[in-house]
């Protein structure tokens, strides 16, 4: 398999430690999302991913497939040990509800695209580093009350995990504070103790700058 | 089952569709989101759902989901039929793909919760409708390449129309012009005349103002 991926794009770190943890292997294929106003941008990719954006998977049969939810979930379908998801349907809503609160009102609020609009509205850097700071502060008071106690979000290494790790690095990168959240802190620390975590990591890519 | 939902939440109307076009049967509770600076705000309500945000799903056995993409997965899996997914992986990635494109790169910067943020960051409402037309635009751009040419998004009725259709509905509502995606409103007329989408429909729920 090959990965379009950018070291510290959120929805990219998802699909690489949802790989890591299945043990799978594929090729790494950078997209800079800076440099020269955006590779993602550029005719060449949007010919394997018409929105322009990372990541995108080409599969086995090399078949491509864009969005990091439908990549994951394809990979749970097609490789389904380990798997990400528990079996009864109502503990797979759980973690899938917290999969999607990060997904959708958390991560996509300060995305690349959306913070370079924001500045070119006008909004200070003051602004938009209050803009971050409310949605990640807000999305993570709800994930505190609905993971679990022990381990990882769920116990055993999941879904929600391969959601909030990303999130929590942005969060550190844009220097939102941590401390209320004492539950998301534990699952950061037994991820940065985890092979396939550390496997996935910004810093371990190798488009990641010295 | 009993449904949390406000008649032109997005994500509250997604929920509805699904639950229509498997023909199953529920109550729906009206959470204004607008009186009294909103009842989704309201302790009582955040027992039922800590994130404050619409839909909720309590299931037969009385159990509460949030999120809508993680109640819907839900909807799927315990009352498989009809079907709102194809039975392959790559074909399911696909339809995946389209609806987590709307769920997490359309609705989440023009929902209610982000309009208030935006306005209260002193943006003129040119400058807000602007950036609602601008993710519609652009998000659309893309549905347009990956969604088929007959009938609903993918032929028959499913998943991404789950998705599309509420989208629809806001871009119309906040007068986003839709003549440069045929195919997206080949799906819109598929829909208007199809008896699950109609009663799904905001302009059907008990909460519609008159």
């Amino acid at each position: 398999m090959d990965l379009y991926t950018y070291y510290r794009s959120t929805s990219s770190y998802r699909v690489r430690i949802a790989l890591a943890l299945k043990g799978l292997d594929y090729r790494s294929l950078p997209v800079n999302l800076i440099a020269d106003g955006g590779e993602h941008r550029a005719p060449a990719y949007r010919v394997l991913n018409p929105q322009g954006r990372v990541p995108t998977l080409r599969t086995e049969d090399g078949d491509l497939v864009i969005q990091s939810p439908a990549i994951i979930e394809y990979l749970e379908e097609r490789y389904p040990l380990p798997p990400l998801l528990p079996t009864e349907p109502l503990a797979r809503a759980r973690v899938r509800s917290v999969a999607a609160l990060i997904g959708c009102d958390i991560h996509p609020l300060h995305n690349v695209a959306v913070l370079q609009r924001l500045r070119a509205l006008g909004l200070a850097e003051a602004d938009v580093g209050a803009w971050i700071g409310h949605w990640i502060g807000e999305g993570f008071q709800a994930v505190e009350q609905l993971i679990g106690d022990q381990g990882f979000c769920f116990g055993e290494p999941g879904l929600a995990d391969v959601y909030l790790l990303p999130q929590v690095y942005a969060a550190r990168r844009f220097e939102v504070d941590l401390e209320p959240f004492a539950k998301i802190r534990r699952v950061e620390a037994h991820a940065l103790a985890h092979a396939a975590f550390q496997a996935a990591h910004p810093s371990a890519q190798a488009d990641c700058p010295a």
